[in-house]
């Protein structure tokens, strides 16, 4: 990457209306709805989209950052990445933490992310209905990755690209297809299409013992809200019924945690 | 629990002893080592604690939580509790959270949390070595509560009586036996003596899968610190090493996550 043309111009402005923009990015859904852009801060974000190929559109970067990082930024080929150099104090202005690392990044929504297409054959999803939690949604695209799941799909769950999930996927977001806003007949169409059989994960010592489950055929896993769990018209559609046998106080197994649990079972029968 | 005595005073100064006490107990590792109490806030975690019996010393509560709480509070045979009441605006000012819900106590460490003494026969114990994040501190005895574990076990890690910690535990921590700057030598002494095999878990291909481990006999599985994992001295030291093995980005496994999925493991054979 040619990086001379930061030779010279610093953005100092908030009122700059790339500056404005990504401010709004960070803050507002329907913001990012609209332009199908998401907000990335950091260095560790920023290199990993960048390393994964992702649909970067700008940086902002400030000056010191700029001194510290830019060997780092010429390995890469971005000839379709619009550079803004702003000031350190601009940085600190539109940082979302504490103490920035002043660099910034603006990514495009993959084309895939909205529309589930067609999954893999026997393969092996996460389907979040309804999770609320930024937190959770971002350990499980973590837990995902790691595990090596075929994809991740939520529906009518919270934001994927908002910053707290994508800060604490920790980049694997652009490693694993990562599906949102899809609604829930085109998941179980998609399974149906991919013979991939679906599980609801629930709350209720009727169901099957994930430990006794044969995910030799793949597998959707369905996990509910927080709170409230699958609502039952959602579980009566899946093929089968899932639960965690727990010995101790069943309230005390956080949603991503058991999502996680759930996801190391159905990747054991790879 | 006879509240009568709240009829009449009310403290509204933030230097009343008691209060500033309080105020450093949440601020402060070496005054909570320093007098073996930590505190605790929340409508949810004071009344799991004293559900739970555990050693609550101290309650203080704002008079609006008051009038709200006070037939729930009635309930509990409370006898050896001073109770406080104070302004609304002193309550918001010794919250640590935004938005407080007026519902403070100050709890002492149990007797057995600082002495490992005698352990379970055969018994299934998480080891946490030089684990630093709170968050993840939290996590893991929320999910051993739910998982059944014998206990958790910190040496040299985070403080577990940290505000942050105990808020994350949702309560576990007084459900569960937790031990706390237990030195590492009297652990593997302790399982010694109780017959416990000790597992290393470590990111080592050549390590056993813990897919294949039998833990017909308990165990105890050593987890190490978020960024280096365990020593070698240490892992040296466990009967077995033992590994997630990962088909995805093996960075991606968070503490947290690979501690609740080995636990998860452990309790399998019970």
């Amino acid at each position: 990457m040619n990086l001379s043309c930061f030779d010279g111009k610093v953005i100092t402005s908030k009122d700059n209306p790339s500056v404005k923009l990504f401010g709004k990015l960070m803050t507002s859904k329907k913001t990012r709805m609209q332009y199908r852009m998401f907000p990335l801060e950091g260095v560790r974000l920023v290199f990993d989209a960048l390393k994964s190929n992702a649909p970067v559109r700008r940086i902002f970067i400030t000056e010191s950052a700029l001194e510290k990082n830019r060997e780092k930024l010429e390995e890469f080929d971005c000839s379709e990445i619009d550079f803004t150099c702003i000031s350190d104090e601009l940085g600190d202005r539109i940082s979302g933490t504490d103490k920035t690392q002043g660099i910034f990044a603006q990514c495009s929504f993959t084309e895939r992310s909205e529309e589930l297409g067609n999954l893999k054959k026997h393969g092996r999803y996460a389907v979040l209905y309804q999770l609320q939690d930024p937190g959770n949604a971002g350990m499980i695209i973590r837990t995902a990755d790691a595990l090596g799941l075929d994809g991740v799909i939520f529906s009518e769950s919270c934001d994927i690209y908002n910053p707290k999930v994508i800060r604490s996927t920790m980049g694997s977001i652009f490693r694993i297809p990562v599906f949102h806003d899809i609604p829930v007949d085109d998941i179980f169409l998609a399974m149906n299409n991919a013979e991939i059989d679906t599980y609801a994960a629930v709350v209720d010592s009727r169901a099957q013992d994930i430990k006794n489950t044969d995910f030799n055929n793949g597998g959707g896993i369905f996990i509910g809200n927080e709170g409230n769990g699958l609502p039952t018209e959602i579980s009566e559609k899946c093929t089968y019924k899932i639960t965690i046998k727990m010995s101790g106080n069943t309230d005390s197994l956080n949603a991503a945690m058991a999502t996680g649990i759930m996801m190391w079972e159905l990747m054991k029968f790879e």
